[in-house]
């Protein structure tokens, strides 16, 4: 039996003007999606995700449930990672996956790829198969493909490898040095939404007034570059007031709404350092950077806002196989 | 006797932006002050302001309150209009002023300016004295600086005038033809504020974060001139969508704030084509575009989140004489 974990990711800063060239600030928190694997003596592979409340098992692409398919196609791109896992041992095997997870679903923060990320390495390690960090990231990535179509792989990526991530379309990914926690509550409106969506709305925006999102792009973009200097100088203050603009950068284009301005509202209230929604909006998650001593009250009153929250800080510890 | 009045003013777009030599936009609406002058045996100015809840005599600089001396530094930029009218008529006579408003004090809707200017024109007319509208808008600038230090003087402008008027610093009030009736929803959120405080806050964010605010206030620019031209063709689903991005903006230099974006949030949702706050920001009043059809929806939304509203739009007459 192997249980491997892989973090959830939240985007600091620069999602959607990524879309358009301009950098992005991805960090890996403190939530975890963990893989449990064990061998079968058939050839079929199980997995049970408590979380998507399914399970089932798949014999080739033939997937027989044992009490819901709602969510089956949830399940295939982890059941397209262990095959590749257990192409590569060369073996035709069985497997059990248990996948348990601390991550919000379906909420911006990347619990689908943190749950491929820990289901490759845990299989890799069952059957023996030596996996790099970059294999681990190239098989999650491909199991995003099947969900998302062209993912930027920023999710894969920060599950993997874990710490805090710079992102610009068109260059690799560059690891950025970040002595700080980055202290944050995460507040979650409970909303679901539509990237691809919201992506494709921000684009007919675009279109209609170029001079003038165009231009909000570039400032998303130098909002970027300046948290970098304030996180590695570490200063809260500065971060918070960028999270702050960051965040009215995205009302100008669109991709807030009412409930996320409300827990927002509440974060800052209640003695944020700054807040923003993370991820592509109309609904999901906001982050609010904040202090340790007034996480608590930053978090009760989220939750007396109508949203569900929980603490959150900066990991460095991308995928790895518990002992 | 005589009764003269002046309307209330809304700045569409521009707000701040205006203060770095952007364009704004202001029109007069249709809720107007109203100052019956009588004359007076005595030599004494007598001022009884309903709205404000004060009345008394003034003799020279001294005032001798009937009630109230809460607001006397609101009596004295009247007080200082009649003054310079009476002035140019040469004689020492007495005035009774009655002002009865319907515009919302201290809301950022030029209240003050529709009084001191109908008070100007009032008394003009009563003791015989010609004033040009040149001569009432500069009576009342005067008044304003008073309370203001240095207006922009686009209040008694509008006031004077009436219809819409383009504004930018170091030039000349330009008049903007427009044959739409620019249908509004005013909604008030009655928090005091203090523009000045607003603008100050405005100015540290810029020394602190230069290029990402000199790029906001150019893209409020740019909204303005984009108004302008939706404004002549009549275009109210992009007016809307201009009155949203603007409004974004101004949160993005932190002048918004919760109360503002509940009432906006209210306006959205029930229909208007579009919302922003209007004037300095931090409380006052928001601004819907809405289609008549939707009007009594947008008001009943904006008074259920908890704020006052009434219906308004633009009006061509400027301060005028009442038969």
């Amino acid at each position: 039996m192997v249980v491997a974990s892989a973090p959830a990711k939240v985007i600091l800063f620069g999602e959607h003007f990524v879309v358009y060239g301009e950098p992005a600030i991805a960090i890996a928190i403190d939530k975890r999606a963990y893989a449990e694997a064990t061998l079968r003596k058939d050839k079929l592979i199980y997995i049970n995700s408590v979380n998507l409340g399914v399970s089932g098992f798949f014999k080739g692409r033939h997937f027989q449930p044992e009490k819901d398919k709602a969510t089956l196609d949830k399940l295939v791109p982890i059941k397209n990672s262990v095959t590749k896992v257990l192409g590569k041992a060369n073996e035709t095997i069985g497997v059990n996956l248990d996948i348990q997870s601390d991550i919000p679903a379906s909420a911006g923060l990347g619990s689908s790829a943190a749950v491929a990320v820990s289901t490759t390495a845990a299989v890799g390690y069952l059957v023996g198969v030596k996996l790099s960090k970059e294999d681990v990231f190239e098989i999650a990535l491909d199991a995003e493909r099947l969900i998302h179509g062209t993912p930027s792989g920023i999710d894969p990526a920060i599950s993997t490898y874990g710490g805090a991530i710079i992102f610009q379309k068109g260059k690799d990914f560059k690891p950025l040095d970040v002595k700080l926690s980055i202290p944050l509550v995460v507040g979650n409106t409970n909303l679901e939404r539509s990237t691809g969506e919201l992506v494709a709305a921000v684009r007919r925006m675009r279109d209609y007034y170029p001079s003038i999102v165009g231009e909000i792009i570039k400032i998303g973009g130098e909002i970027a570059l300046r948290a970098i200097e304030a996180l590695k100088r570490g200063d809260l203050k500065v971060l918070g007031e960028l999270l702050n603009i960051n965040h009215a950068l995205l009302s100008v284009i669109g991709v807030s709404n009412e409930a996320l301005d409300h827990l927002i509202y509440a974060a800052r209230n209640s003695g944020a350092c700054g807040a923003k929604l993370t991820g592509g909006g109309g609904g999901g998650c906001i982050i609010a950077l904040t202090e340790d001593s007034r996480i608590k009250k930053v978090i009760a009153a989220i939750e007396r806002a109508g949203g569900t929250a929980f603490q959150a800080r900066k990991t460095d510890e991308g995928v790895r196989v518990e002992p």
